[in-house]
């Protein structure tokens, strides 16, 4: 699949425009490590919210569960109205479903809202805000920042 | 206080120094929220670790119970034999020794590292690693960029 690189530059001015999307109200972000910490900082301190938790998802797969996703570490939303979920792509759709799944069992009372940069057509969900498609396989920066010379 | 502006070029040089100066085996990064979720996703992906958490901290400036630092959200880490706790900078300490408080008293059998970028000689402890001493105030990228045009 074709490669791309996506820089923390292009990761600015996305988030930008996705806080340009982004017209309902809520108290709390929710990033899903590893990959959308640094989109849960970021929109933290643009909506000076302290309230950022994160979650952590492990996906397996099996052939006999196909495509699983184990949900844990979730934070402690009790007092939260509305919370958004911030996610870097939605591709299949699996892991928001099921972290949507889960959240939803244990906080009933919550409305959840999602924001992705990248959006698959093909995904199972549309999330409720994202920025655009992918061509091909997004290399974030942030896991190949690190690795380069 | 003068102000420095830390751009995401830097952050990203001195994370590297920092995994240069790191020696010591870890199995989890934990990543204080807001501040520190970017650093604690960039280093998991450098270190291809899954493990990477989040924790909360809530500092109070009461009279009565001076610079006291609430600490939740605290991750399961029931597995983990060596946590890395990171940071973006060791100002006065206090948010760091509350947070090993918290997590040596939860979790007796961990021994928990500490990684900053920036560390202020006068701070109550030393983390185990850090990158430079701040020479004022740090704008941190992830606290301005959005806010820029």
């Amino acid at each position: 699949m074709h490669k791309i690189y996506y820089p923390y530059q292009e990761f600015k001015e996305d988030l930008k425009t996705l806080t340009e999307k982004i017209d309902q109200h809520f108290d709390a972000i929710l990033g899903i490590a590893r990959g959308r910490l640094s989109m849960a900082q970021m929109l933290g301190e643009y909506y000076d919210l302290r309230e950022v938790y994160a979650i952590n998802t492990i996906g397996y797969d099996d052939t006999e569960k196909k495509d699983s996703v184990e949900v844990f570490n979730i934070p402690n939303l009790q007092s939260a109205k509305q919370v958004l979920i911030v996610d870097d792509i939605v591709d299949s759709g699996d892991t928001l479903i099921e972290i949507l799944n889960v959240l939803n069992e244990e906080y009933p009372h919550v409305t959840f809202l999602s924001a992705s940069l990248f959006y698959k057509k093909t995904a199972k969900i549309t999330p409720t805000w994202y920025v655009k498609e992918p061509k091909g396989w997004i290399d974030f920066f942030w896991s190949v920042d690190l690795r380069k010379n």
